[in-house]
């Protein structure tokens, strides 16, 4: 199958049709209109095979994923998704890969209203990349950098399940395969928290996605605010497998620097607390208090029931061996 | 090195600062705003080693390469290039060699003015995307749909180097070591004609880049346009390194299908054709008639000194031999 069939039948006349989207696939370019008194959101994530997913990933999942690591980036910056341009690279055609992947992918921008607006199908080493782009009002978009000394720290849902999806399947965890397939359900097909990230505009003061762990992703919180914080690491939530699954001693690696989750941890003021928590209650996410910035440089403390609190791990990053 | 620091030397504060950037990289999105009553335009272009560069690709000439691939759709629809997004896939960290790639990119991007506005670093197989945007006044993109009966074809300069490039290195074809270095020049940096892109607005009724070579190209004009076409093949510009190198007949499979040559194929009313070569010139680009838009449902007709010409050859297709 060449190219341009393939884009034909895969991509040409699927999945939704935006009204902004002056031209879509088929030209050199996409042709689009950002609507007046709005800041465009750009952010761009890989995947590569054996890097960030197993080669058997079912490909349905893997459509979801690609797409939803990216919208996780729009919604923690408050942004609300409108187009995507895909770059797949494939080591060769199987046709029945393809139809699963691609109906991942568009389930998924269905859903959250996000048109596939073009790309580039190329071959070789099993890659995907994806573009995405969303549109903001203008100066209300959720940064890194304005948490302040006294705000508190919510993030939206438990973490770590991610991990121990993939802790399973490397070390054989004793793990149910109810729980199994939950954790599992969460590290294939992750929610991005679109809805949650629109509702923080205007109420919460930064926000992040937990993408390489709590204890990572606060820090770039911590760093780009230059302040501090403090973490009570008890009241993380964690959900109802991974508590089935570890003891809590076995759980803080998971569930503090694991990352994958696509929660979104914010910081918002005392005065804005009760509002915000309620607001997404209404969405049906329920965030949790976890813990509240102090005046400092970007130091980070935990605790676990009142004792200082250790955790030598960090989040995941590339090239770390190096 | 870890992928934090590595964003940090190589990519973040290096290169231009553009004031419709309101946040580059550094948090989940990069923020920017698009001027009113323009459209914006998306492009992606993936380059995977071994497939659309040698392994040895000097990489300043592969980070040049990147970005003018890119660059070169945007100017096919005649839009001023912005912001791009690059992912970057690397097998391992090799600082001289990102030292270099960096260097190349950063060169062309101050050059055209283009801001990078942010990207992923991963580790697997050498495979590059970027993603980039620029602007357009509303209505005014160049589009492939519209080519009118009677138009003129030009195309802004010389055809088949790079495809004389890529040969003289696999079959060691009889070129002098002066011709090799021009056409290696144009292979590696190729030149994205983002000036003449913005001149052919308003002027040009349709345009698009040749990248997978005069006949294939053209033939996605005269099918989105619903017109067919003649082209005098002995019209079609060659570089003198072409002339000293191949033989008339050796040469048509380069100058007509090889494509990676990144010149601008447009068409022009009878009424605004020597308006719009007189413009050009002023930017000093030379663009040849090189054949007419006919009427009917997307055939291409070649003829050479006033007799049917036949090439068997087709432009470059990812996945054509399955």
């Amino acid at each position: 199958m060449k190219e341009f069939e393939l884009i034909n039948r895969y991509f040409k006349g699927r999945g939704i049709t935006r009204r902004d989207v002056d031209l879509g696939i088929g030209d050199d370019c996409a042709l689009v209109s950002v609507p007046e008194n709005s800041q465009l959101a750009i952010t761009t994530d890989t995947l590569v095979c054996g890097v960030h997913f197993f080669e058997d990933i079912p490909p349905r999942a893997l459509g979801h994923r690609v797409l939803a690591v990216n919208l996780s980036d729009l919604a923690a910056m408050g942004a609300e998704p409108t187009w995507v341009s895909l770059a797949l690279t494939l080591p060769s055609v199987d046709l029945e890969w393809l139809e699963a992947f691609t109906e991942g992918l568009h389930e998924i921008a269905e859903y959250y209203n996000v048109q596939v607006i073009g790309g580039d199908t190329t071959q070789g080493p099993l890659t995907i990349t994806v573009c995405a782009k969303g549109i903001i009002p203008k100066g209300k978009a959720l940064t890194r950098s304005g948490a302040k000394v006294g705000d508190w720290i919510f993030v939206t849902g438990p973490l770590g399940d991610a991990g121990l999806a993939i802790e399973a399947r490397k070390q054989g965890l004793n793990i149910t395969p109810e729980n199994k397939q939950d954790v599992e359900k969460r590290f294939y097909f992750p929610t991005p928290r679109v809805a949650a990230g629109q509702v923080l505009r205007g109420l919460a003061t930064s926000a992040i996605d937990v993408s390489d762990g709590l204890v990572a992703d606060l820090g770039h919180i911590l760093r780009k605010s230059n302040v501090n914080a403090t973490v009570q690491v008890e009241k993380v939530p964690v959900s109802e497998a991974m508590k089935a699954t570890l003891s809590e001693q076995e759980r803080w690696p998971y569930v503090l620097s694991y990352g994958d989750d696509y929660e979104l941890l914010f910081t918002v003021s005392d005065t804005n607390k009760s509002t915000l928590a309620n607001k997404l209650k209404q969405y049906g996410v329920e965030a949790k208090c976890v813990g509240q910035i102090l005046a400092g440089n970007g130091q980070l403390e935990l605790t676990l029931r009142g004792q200082k609190f250790a955790l030598p791990a960090r989040g995941y990053e590339h090239f770390s061996n190096e």
